[in-house]
């Protein structure tokens, strides 16, 4: 049997030590673990920019990948810990704090993670490092073969993020900007199917905050300082300026207004 | 037999989820894969420097490792995929656009990346994203015994980078910067070879934009600030800045001229 | 048996190339050589800073596993180079500046690692890169069974920090900041067991450069901009401000004072 497949999300700072120490848990409880860094630069305390990130890795990985996410600001606080298994079986551990919100869809089942003398694990050794002290060995249990149930109890109303649908209005569709990626793109709450049965091919014209801005296939079609929209890799709508930053074009990122006209 | 080693160099960003994506293509269908980062803070779009980090880097890897080299501006534009096989037999893929240059020598064998319905590739699932679509694909087809003659035809003529070669001038050998790496370190068009049958040994002095600088084995022979001129671990001379930034001393990267005086 | 186990510290920055072309070195040598690094991220030259980062995560890996550690201001000069085995059987090697301190109490043994005509290692290739042509060489060497006397001669007196202890007055005890994490937090000579039997329940109030600051168990605790003192992750005291920056509010990192007030 293939050794069990990792993947670690943070905002700790690849070169912080933190994410070494996870990994040292891991490895110390299952030699063979492979281990996956989707980022360890999330901005710092950004559930929003970290769900993002998970949205458009975590479904690419094989199936019985173990997620574990740690966006934290609430470390150490009364906020839970849980463990979600999304309807198509993929497993996550993080903070109940919405960094999980992709995988809280219809058919989640998520779990607390309890910690203490009457749990599966043992009480943090230190407060402010759930990532290494409560996530890593609530994901070696589940690697272990553990069902979520045995981490904890069953949650009814895991925290949801607020992201704001994309809306129709008439033959537009518009959303807003959700949290920009490491290059100043700005990623959306337009998804790919807010765009219609045309897909991609059927957008006409576009608009951010209220200037034309240009819809298109792929960055190299735009020119230098251009405004571009576009499909972006993850499955959203996203803002960018070719060979430049669109959060620093604009001023700012997350409420950036996209407005997109469809085909009739 | 050992698993397979592949290797990824990209100006994506570490943390920017587009590595790990690349990532999770290979382990999906090569769940032993072993994965190493060259790099994934190329300068955005800088096709020398990436090419440069290759040149050091890739000879180091054992036989067999396949190489991913994503610095690519033109991505979803007409601009050709391809995969090299140079004269020792090192494998990449990667861009047209000359990032590939150091292993574009003679006897190197070029073929296209193909993708749709006549090629062993499926189109691209995004138009932006040719790393996680197309070159890992290919590298995972390699990996798994193709011939680089079954990605698609022969290419003739790949894009070369105009890199100036070191030039003779009596008892001196003079050439320019390159690119700069990270840590503000000139890598010039100076190579060993090029300071003749006593190798550094035998150089004499040194200069670095008509300046006197010093001419040294190491790091620590320098004084604070001084201009410092070496042959690298990468076999290029360099020009550095002990404890500082060369780049930033002499206000510029690329095109910083190096005269170099060697003995008789 | 389980393949050998490396961890890598050092100030190359995971995007230079130079990370890439160690794990070369261990892959060319052990094909099945785990690798796990703790940071490339080091600030340059931060021989504290690194070894900080050395205590709080070695302790953490399996036994066995060998820590490969550069920052290495004085590369190519006359500075030994050390293999230390700590009383506890971890096996590190790195340059004899103190960066290995916390591995150098009683019970360490260390050895110089020789290289030359007379010694198990050859001459390393470049002057400028030990990390690759000493250290990791050195670590392969371990790693397939060699004594660490197999290095080269016993070394009596390597290079140790001055770092100041934490010292006792009356109810209070006093230290300071060693150095800073990635984050801002300063990281300080006062160690968990310098606060008594009572522990970090014991703590009763807090000072830091002679101004109140706020002793709590977590970050969440705090108010936003607020300086609080708390015992971190890595049994260390810590200054830390809230999703801030402790060294950017004090102006400073090492040096600043940190007194706390203990229960009778």
């Amino acid at each position: 049997m293939m050794s069990p497949l990792f993947t670690l999300l943070t905002d700790f700072g690849a070169g912080s030590g933190y994410p070494a120490q996870v990994k040292a848990v891991l490895l110390s409880a299952i030699p063979d673990a492979r281990i996956v860094d989707i980022s360890h630069e999330v901005p710092r305390f950004d559930v929003s920019a970290g769900a993002l990130l998970l949205e458009a890795c975590v479904p690419r990985f094989p199936d019985g990948t173990i997620h574990v996410a740690v966006v934290d600001p609430g470390v150490g606080t009364a906020r839970r810990a849980l463990c979600v298994v999304d309807a198509g079986g993929r497993r996550l551990v993080g903070p109940d704090n919405g960094l999980l919100e992709p995988f809280l869809g219809p058919g989640a089942r998520v779990h607390r993670i309890a910690a203490g003398p009457d749990a599966a694990l043992p009480e943090p050794e230190a407060a402010t490092f759930h990532g290494r002290d409560l996530f890593a060995p609530a994901a070696v249990l589940l690697a272990q073969g553990a069902a979520p149930g045995r981490l904890g109890p069953p949650v009814a109303d895991p925290v949801r993020l607020a992201w704001p649908a994309a809306s129709r209005a008439g033959a537009a569709v518009e959303g807003e900007a959700l949290a920009a990626d490491p290059f100043g793109n700005l990623v959306t709450s337009i998804r790919a199917r807010d765009l219609g049965a045309a897909g991609p091919a059927g957008v006409r014209g576009a608009e951010v905050d209220g200037r034309a801005a240009r819809w298109v296939r792929t960055f190299g079609e735009g020119g230098p300082g251009e405004l571009l929209v576009l499909l972006g890799s993850g499955g959203r709508v996203e803002v960018a300026v070719r060979e430049g930053s669109a959060a620093a074009a604009l001023g700012r990122a997350r409420g950036v207004r996209v407005r997109l006209v469809l085909a009739g």
